[in-house]
């Protein structure tokens, strides 16, 4: 793949950490919701490995992060997503789907609940600021959205609880999974959340006064020796071997929840209000036709800028959408979306990669 | 600035001719709307220079097009827009803010009635996709929305009718600004608008056949040697001397039209139906606080990546949000939100780059 330089502006926003992950090295970007992406700092396999072994901290300011307050705003949040949040509580973490009419998916976010009447939504890459806006007018709903003056590092990595614990002391270890709270450094609290795109443990801040957020992440390499702490950004190894998926790869608004195995995540029996939730009980009744799946390919270079077709007997089955070499199989892993009848663990299939058939198969997600 | 490389993936999106543009040597990217757009391929200086002599082709795809179709769709696209767009005619173009209920600004498109019921939306970097699906459902409209397959090469420079001439023949000059028609090349009809992002003149190809686009790029570098054709990008010096604004640089979702001197695509009177058309009215009587204007900067380099604040008497009174060297004027040019009460052509204000204390003025839009 061609490395050609992104040119930064107000439009491709930096981050307030931006300067720093630059000093310390940063090889490569992405852009995500306008906002620069840090992506590597040397060889992503390198950094697989040591996010397997110890802790890293990421940029990922990128996580825009929508609150929407207001009379109407249980109301409005519950007619995004056709996850049941009736019974949210605060000081929990909800991973929710968000869909439209179609009830394709328009964003997956992690949705927090603040208070009662305030909601903040973790978004993926697109402009939920602007769905949530056009419902809300649409449907006279009286709520306030915006977008939050908040910037979010990730700690994540089997030694991530160990630096906490020095960070923010031993309190922080009875955090659960998908569960926040707000934990003191140097006086500031900060909203800490048991979560983050890895499946090796971690935490995420999530920074409201930035500059004790940059004290903290400074103070954070100042201690972090000791545990082998590097910069490093979301893993593509990791995350597809993970089974994490990523909204614009390996989602979009030609795909709803059911094809995405996101089904502990639609509720559709509950009296709960959502738009798309007709449409979406009679995708379940009849039948979904195309599924995200694992694959491995006996390969062990791929540059994927769009999607690739998959093909067994030289028919179309499906199209891969996101892959990476994995050091674990020594082969390329990858998510796809297959039609629902070819999704058959072990099937072989064939994809052209720089002019060559290569043999590939179907597995489970995560991959293991 | 660093210049970082860029990391491709499906979630920022290739456009069909980037294969050919990286052949051609681009040397930058930006991505907007979810999508690479090329920002130089050299010097943007030379560029800047060449543009305003000869012709370029430039790789747009990243404007995206949303067609919004059916029975309800003229209100949509009305409820959308302060612009009154109930005389809008098949064949012409109408630049027209987005706004929300605060009347701020969504985006500014272009917009082109295709057909009766049926809209093309060209857009600016944010996802008006989910803000019209979300005032569509919200309201109950009949509409189906979808981002079409639409892929658009600019061809931009005084050069331009006479080369669009060779390859359409003489009646592409009958094409008057801000209008558009079909134009044949090898049997492909291709809508063709008299737009761009340039003040030197030319079309805008709005490509859905892309084979035909592809066989059309090549072709036009086969005969352009003539016009001295040269591959290019909108160019940041040019469209801020132009006074042309960019959205999420000049202009983002704290401002609203009557800010940003779109006085005459804000329509009050009519009785047209617009979101955020009463807010709209109070903000006009009561009068804007504060006005996008020109500046220039005595010095010669710049790296803008967030908004900078300008100072008069170590007072702020507003902030730039865009600048480049202008060879033209041996400085900075630029493009700033200035509080109201110093919107004052030639004032003199400080600001502080690489921590020096610079001056400059303040001066209309376009700059000249």
């Amino acid at each position: 793949m061609n490395r050609i330089p992104i040119i930064k502006s107000r439009r491709v926003r930096s981050t307030p950490f931006t300067s720093r992950i630059e000093k310390q090295g940063v090889s490569s970007y992405s852009v995500y919701n306008h906002m620069l992406l840090p992506v590597s700092f040397g060889s992503i396999e390198d950094e697989y490995h040591h996010l397997k072994e110890h802790v890293q901290i990421w940029d990922v300011s990128v996580q825009r992060e929508i609150e929407i307050i207001g009379e109407d705003s249980d109301r409005l949040v519950q007619f995004m997503t056709c996850r049941d949040l009736s019974n949210a509580k605060v000081g929990k973490c909800y991973y929710a789907p968000l869909i439209d009419a179609n009830a394709n998916i328009v964003n997956d976010p992690l949705i927090f609940k603040l208070d009662e009447k305030k909601w903040r939504v973790c978004i993926a890459d697109s402009d939920v600021l602007f769905f949530a806006k056009g419902l809300a007018f649409g449907k006279n709903f009286n709520v306030d959205i915006y977008e939050a003056n908040v910037n979010t590092i990730a700690i994540q990595g089997p030694k991530s609880e160990n630096l906490m614990k020095k960070v923010f002391g031993e309190e922080i270890k009875n955090l659960k999974f998908f569960n926040y709270k707000y934990y003191s450094f140097n006086g500031v609290k900060h909203l800490i959340s048991k979560t983050g795109y890895s499946k090796q443990g971690g935490y995420e801040i999530h920074i409201e006064n930035t500059t004790s957020g940059l004290e903290l992440y400074d103070y954070f390499f100042k201690i972090g020796k000791d545990f082998n702490l590097k910069p490093g950004a979301p893993n593509a190894i990791e995350r597809i071997e993970g089974g994490l998926l990523s909204y614009g790869n390996d989602i979009d608004i030609r795909d709803n929840p059911l094809e995405c195995g996101f089904d502990k995540y639609v509720n559709l029996e509950s009296d709960i209000v959502f738009l798309g939730k007709e449409k979406l009980k009679k995708i379940k009744k009849e039948g979904i036709k195309k599924n995200l799946m694992g694959v491995k390919i006996n390969t062990n270079t791929i540059d994927i800028t769009e999607a690739i077709s998959l093909n067994f007997n030289n028919k179309n089955i499906g199209e891969l959408r996101s892959a990476a070499f994995s050091p674990k199989f020594d082969k390329i892993v990858g998510i796809a979306m297959i039609k629902k009848e070819f999704c058959t663990i072990s099937l072989e299939f064939q994809i052209k990669l720089n002019n060559e058939l290569v043999k590939g198969e179907i597995c489970n997600l995560p991959i293991t």
